[in-house]
């Protein structure tokens, strides 16, 4: 199967015999290096000299470790939410308390800094924004480098959604001053779901040392101290960080600013191909458009979940349907990872030949 | 390595193949049929009717899962501690803001229901009961059905960890009337950690219902709606699901009364060849000495440290060290999950060889 969906995403065979490996002691040595030398890379890919944390869980259990671990009941934080996984980081808060002020925007728009400083000088007592990187749902990346800097000028707290932009779109946590940076292992990269990584500025630790919010199993502060001996405060998942391990010595290889190029270009690939096909990419303004993942509008009269399972029945290739109030309203292809252009290729090829089949008429030139 | 802690259990070959599959949609139908096929087994493992859930954590973040959606802050509840994991769950229940009432006993205790009947009686308002059904820190099995039973005449909710219990030592679930409980993918189950298990009796989604400690991650209601589509609310740790229905399936093969068998008959083996080394058993009485673990007091004169480095070095068996105020003061020999006497007489053997190699003299007729 060419699974073509925006996580779980392909892993390669190297990945994969990683997590076949036997068990080890999470208390010993062995596993003292393990999580050292991952945490070194984790911390060079996101361009960090601060903390990265490794928790057992996915990306969502990641963005609710970002939120507890930095903000207290009753605290004001805007959101700015470009689709599914920004209404999340937004619910989330919610639950915990937070007094959440959103910034919407319509599904496959950009978010625009000049707003986000806007509404923050509307609300002064926003102690912190989150901030989706790259909105899986939509297809969409936002402007980061650009938010994070009207974050800084207002001195607040940034806390970032970055699951499926780190390691395959440039992310400086450092440079961008980005406090709080949320990723997750079945992304971009190549490991099976399962870790969620965080990671934590100076500023987030002083948020933490005031935030009320209660947590135990997602408490950074207990990672931290853990990691410290080389352990986790709670059992891993062993068999993923196994198979971490392998994939971060294999991104190294490849090289950071080489899988950002391929990103670049397998996504500029897809879009050309689909628009080629005469169909419609959901994202308003292609400069804004993912790498990583491809929402593309489903044409009249076309019925997706039918096209998606003749995909994948006869061809071959698994896409994503919408999310929310997108489903029917989108199919996704994901493209990052262990992506090369012959899986878009195969990917383009197949919808040429299944969307006549479903009613939709490809252009003369297609 | 002979891997002998109490989890990361070593996993049969035919699971760490399974945990090397390669992904799938966690959307689409073949997942749907391995979420239903994997959940419908835990049950009869569960020996329940009702709903078990799967989370992609570790057992402690089961055990906040438990209480996060069953209690609200302010509520009281008694919580039966005998060790280190008794203190971590009631820990939880103070992190969210539970008023919580310790029964504590001294380590090598087990809890005795007549006690907790009166603790009950003391504290009329105490909700629930938090109750460890194996203590993995002290090698002490509590005597889960006449506790329940105290808290059943209470009409108090009981939420059990049974994390190192269940699988390998009898849980009636319905039977015994337990509320909620958790068990974790790397203990008697014989798959990598990374996953953990919850089960909701009717009285336990009653108090879910009204429920005001804050949730998402961990909120079970989310968990049970998309699990009846075949689907987790957040990507789980799809390989760790792939190796538990192999394991799942060669726990059927090996029925679960031989499965228990096999536990009672190894966790005899090992304290009656601990005590023919003239060591002693950390549980004060040895009807209640966990069949999954089994913890021994470090003799007068020897360096815990020394003589688990000298085990794992030169006879490949790995155990594990006391935790909390036991550091130092007993080592833990796991016999749960993928075990045979044959592992456990290796285990005694490289004992035997090495502990008079630490100053211990053995008993003259050992």
């Amino acid at each position: 199967m060419n699974l073509r969906i925006p996580g779980p995403t392909p892993c390669p065979p190297e990945v994969l015999a990683a997590s076949a490996r036997q068990m080890i002691n999470h208390r010993g040595r062995q596993f003292a290096a393990l999580i050292g030398r991952v945490v070194e890379r984790l911390k060079r890919f996101y361009r960090t000299q601060h903390d990265v944390l490794v928790l057992t869980a996915s990306g969502t259990g990641g963005l609710e470790a970002a939120i507890v671990n930095t903000l207290s009941p009753g605290d004001e934080v805007l959101a700015v939410v470009i689709g599914e996984f920004g209404q999340r980081f937004a619910e989330i808060a919610e639950a915990y308390g937070a007094k959440v002020v959103r910034l919407e925007y319509e599904p496959g728009q950009a978010a625009d800094p000049a707003e986000v400083r806007r509404a923050l000088a509307r609300h002064p007592k926003a102690r912190a924004v989150l901030v989706t990187h790259n909105e899986t749902s939509t297809g969409v990346t936002n402007p980061l480098a650009e938010i994070a800097q009207a974050v800084r000028e207002a001195e607040r707290l940034l806390l970032v959604d970055a699951v499926s932009s780190l390691s395959s779109i440039p992310v400086e946590t450092d440079a961008w001053g980005l406090d709080v940076v949320v990723s997750g292992s079945q992304k971009g990269w190549m490991v099976p779901p399962g870790l969620a990584f965080v990671s934590m500025s100076p500023r987030a630790w002083e948020a933490y040392r005031q935030a009320r919010m209660p947590r135990l199993y997602l408490d950074l502060g207990r990672h931290q101290r853990y990691l410290e001996r080389g352990q986790t405060p709670w059992t891993p998942a062993v068999s993923v960080l196994f198979a971490l391990d392998v994939a971060l010595e294999m991104m190294e290889r490849e090289g950071l600013e080489n899988i950002f190029a391929r990103h670049a270009r397998i996504g500029q690939m897809t879009r050309d191909g689909v628009k080629a096909l005469g169909l419609q990419l959901l994202a308003a303004d292609e400069r804004y458009a993912s790498n990583t993942v491809t929402a593309v509008r489903v044409p009249p009269g076309v019925d997706e979940r039918a096209l998606r399972r003749l995909l994948e029945e006869e061809f071959g290739v698994e896409l994503a349907g919408g999310q929310g109030e997108l489903q029917g309203q989108v199919f996704r292809i994901g493209h990052l990872g262990w992506v090369r252009e012959e899986d878009i290729r195969q990917t383009l090829d197949a919808l040429a030949q299944a969307l006549p089949r479903v009613g939709y008429e490809l252009p003369a030139r297609a």
